[in-house]
């Protein structure tokens, strides 16, 4: 790596750091202010705005998440096992990845829901990448027999993100200890649903 | 009410409004920049300090809530009838509201998760008695026969929570059509699952 190179990097390590703490608008002051002790006009030599800054953030955190996240799960055997191994590496990876707060893009989302821009549209495409890759593994599942014909992936992949953001915000916010268990709990009952005959779902 | 209680609610109407679409960060200026043009310390002779404020915003925020959602479900039949009828208007409340973005709690915990002091502090016991109430309601489905036993009412309540989260992601950020109805069935099947005998759960 370059100079240049490793500079950005920086920025980006740090900058996502930052950003799982405190949410994107906090990285500019905060990546110019710590170890890295970089002017403004130096700062944005590696990024041409804050703009640009905040999409490059995005990105470094769903490669990073791609790497802890999706990459290991896939080694998993296709179908409900592979679903598993995903769904477990999401409660902790920002952990893995020794990140001081939670995860970064559920911050970003928060912040940037209704901050038009090719932030927010970056957010966006990213997000829905990763629900097309929650319903694509419940495709494998049902394809696999692991799972009944009649289970709705997209409708499965909403209701296994609403376990991922109950359990940022009971571990994130609530310091709660159960929230591991409660998240895992859910995940098994969803899990049984998607294996019941339908009749048992429509008494 | 008089001229500093007036402005008072005015400063916390408009701040909610920020908040909802900015986040706590955004209200102080937002607030002084707007049509209520106060000075820095015409606001801070309301609140007298940014923590206050956010203090205040969390507390007036949950009035509202408490007024849109909670008061009104409590008219609905005891046990399946009002845990629906609450769940559905925690869906619309900040249309309700009329509030030009989504709800002001769920960005401030993602905005204040890290941020140690009074106003996380306030945020906490909110969304504790937030959870309480859910998991109250659940316990009176129970005890109505609506609901069985085995039905665990802290783990349902984070599972209910799930899906508002859901679907705040998906309505505010990813501007899904089919938000709501994805909520509302996965709450119909977290109602089935509750009136189901234990032997289906873990075949």
């Amino acid at each position: 790596m370059s100079k240049g190179e490793q500079t950005r990097r920086a920025i980006l390590d740090r900058g996502t750091d930052l950003a799982s703490q405190v949410g994107l608008r906090g990285v500019t002051i905060g990546v110019r202010a710590d170890t890295l002790s970089l002017s403004k006009s130096g700062l944005f030599a590696h990024f041409k705005s804050k703009e640009a800054l905040d999409i490059a953030l995005i990105e470094h955190s769903g490669a990073r998440f791609t790497e802890l996240v999706i990459r290991p799960a896939l080694k998993a055997p296709r179908g409900e096992p592979r679903l598993r191994e995903l769904f477990k590496r999401t409660l902790d990876w920002p952990l893995r990845l020794g990140l001081p707060g939670g995860c970064p893009m559920i911050a970003a989302a928060a912040e940037l829901d209704d901050c038009p821009g090719p932030a927010r549209d970056a957010l966006v495409a990213q997000q829905k990448d990763w629900l097309d890759t929650l319903s694509n593994l419940v495709r494998i599942a049902i394809r696999e027999g692991h799972f009944r014909e009649h289970v709705d992936p997209e409708q499965y992949a909403f209701e296994l993100y609403a376990l991922q953001l109950s359990h940022h915000l009971a571990a994130r916010l609530l310091s709660d200890p159960q929230a591991d268990a409660k998240a895992l709990a859910a995940f098994e009952a969803l899990v049984v649903r998607a294996k019941a005959a339908p009749a048992s779902l429509h008494p």
